[in-house]
């Protein structure tokens, strides 16, 4: 068993005000990364400049981060970063912004190798100081070690080999106010599979259960009003970030499998947002389960079997199916990852993998 | 809310064996910190000189770690480490030697300073790089930022300021096998006290919640053990040091309370086992809590209630009372000082106190 999550968590409201000497503390100049509008219109990026021009640290902003951010933006916002002469970088926003922010910080420390090392296994994984600052309820960025980058060259996404831990988390509920249902919904259902997949999972221990127990008990919280039933409170928006970084600490122990593996190249061809087309499989990974493990899963989340998740899954992203010829394409793409496929508790063969893709047609 | 845990744990077995690279990597001559015996007994040191040699890493020993280590102790070890030059610190054992370990790095580290930085608020907290490997299953120390040392100009004991995480968490159950029953029982009930505190703490949240809830689920597998109803297995064992890291990580949190409080003149002046006497208050402060609490706390730890509780410990640790001169002195000392009783969630005046201290009585 292993456990390790060194990243300085804070949640509550004005939490990054709150800290501004300890952002403060990390660097004389910050490279903030985000995409182009949120991180603006939720006024994430107000607090965070407002932190720093309080502490007179000096900052720039790099806003070109897309959805699936790609090899190529990193290695733009590196060269910005290094002009700029940065020594800590500020991640603010979904996943994409966030993961983006770890390879940067990455490319900028070692700034004279190219885009390979990003991929390069073994190699020094040090970093600029990072401080992460969660704007949806999903990622879990902020407290795993991963960065997915898309590669165009496979038209796929993959997690950089290095692992990367931010120095902060600041997590403020507020800043899911201004988020569009879809958002919140497509968030919390990948924040969902997160639990999930690291609790059917091969490395799954007692510490892995700690983070899933307790994101799953915090993340239910939220259901009602995720199918519009009440309105959100401050709580709950609190709950909802909670219940993604206590998911995000949860697979930062052990990674995500098979939902996650079939979503990638769903997500590159048929641009399906990320936590759709993770919760998509969710329902054949359940069914495929061992009955324990399924019955712990469901129960925990507050559901009453696969279908009871596969209304609500419905009821927040939608109940179009994919393509067989979508499915067929995922299943070939995973089939060929074993290390994906190893960190299945069950066998987990072709025709298992079939069976989870085309579980809901 | 907050959380930071950031040593890296490990538990297995032969974990010693299993990490020496990354034990080896941390600097180039250990101090190995232990008491007397017991270390030698167990084959922790034997199992940490092993890997260390293997990596071709020099290590000198200090062996003089008392139970509750003075200053006096922390001052010597140090000059020895400081005259033999080294650049880490391995601790071995129950909660003395991995506490003084803390200590011991922080002053080698700071080695212009003299003993009254020990207690400084607000210095500089860094040390040498630190291994902890518990051969108790009590303390947590390994997994927390507390160094508790004894200060005799006060006849009681206290935690300097320092907030000090180790390095690494190397954690085996074996070395649980050769402990005295005395030795299980005793540190076994520390570490439920260190869960109930963690619990029944006004800064306990989700991320309280979590360890507590997993360290308490893990904690109560080795109930039957305990009481002697079985034989203990290896998984018992791991399982007695992992409920015992958990609670580790619940204290690192938010600290412990009135218990731990009342404790230290009783463990000073009585010279009762620290777990023995954290556990004689656990009755009262359960007594005195909010019933939501208190049925919490009881039901995760499989208890039906508080007499339950407190036979259960009558079994482990003995039914001899403390004497009414030694808890009133106990009920003084704790009485004046209000940061601990700050951190008790209902209002903790002198006469609660003096409930909790006499519950049992
Ligand atoms: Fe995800
Ligand atoms: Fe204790």
């Amino acid at each position: 068993m292993k456990f390790f999550m060194p990243t300085k968590l804070y949640q509550e409201s004005d939490c990054v005000a709150r800290h501004s000497a300890e952002i403060a503390a990390l660097g004389s100049r910050a490279l903030i990364v985000t995409g182009r509008h949120s991180a603006k219109a939720n006024g994430a990026y107000a607090d965070v400049c407002q932190a720093l021009d309080r502490a007179k640290i000096a900052h720039v902003l790099f806003d070109e981060v897309e959805q699936n951010p790609s090899i190529e933006t990193v290695m733009k916002a590196r060269d910005f970063g290094v002009e700029n002469g940065v020594d800590f970088v500020i991640g603010i926003g979904g996943g994409s912004p966030l993961d983006a922010a770890k390879a940067i910080a990455l490319m900028i420390k070692h700034q004279d190798q190219d885009r390979s090392y990003l991929y390069q296994k073994g190699a020094d994984s040090s970093t600029l100081p990072i401080v992460e600052v969660p704007t949806t309820c999903g990622t879990g960025s902020e407290v795993t070690p991963v960065s997915v980058l898309t590669i165009h060259a496979e038209k796929t996404k993959g997690s950089i080999p290095h692992k990367i831990f931010a120095d902060y988390a600041l997590i403020d509920g507020k800043y899911l106010k201004s988020a569009p249902a879809s958002v919140l919904h497509n968030t919390a259902i990948d924040a969902l599979a997160h639990l999930w997949e690291a609790l059917i999972n091969i490395d799954a221990d007692d510490y892995t259960h700690m983070c899933v127990a307790e994101g799953l008990r915090v993340w239910k919280r939220s259901k009602a009003v995720l199918l519009g039933e009440r309105q959100a409170t401050d709580e709950d928006f609190a709950n909802l970030m909670n219940a993604s970084s206590l998911a995000g600490m949860s697979i930062a122990q052990v990674g995500t499998t098979v939902p996650h593996g079939l979503s990638y190249p769903v997500t590159y061809n048929q641009h399906m947002p990320h936590g759709k087309a993770v919760g998509y499989f969710q329902a054949g990974y359940l069914a495929e389960a061992d009955a324990a493990d399924r019955e712990e899963a469901l129960t925990l989340a507050g559901f009453d079997s696969v279908d009871d998740y596969q209304n609500f899954y419905e009821a927040l992203c939608g109940s179009d199916k994919l393509a067989d010829a979508d499915l067929e394409y995922a299943v070939d793409v995973l089939a060929g990852k074993p290390d994906k496929l190893k960190k299945v508790p069950y066998t987990c063969d072709r025709e298992v993998l079939r069976r989870i893709a085309f579980y809901t047609k």
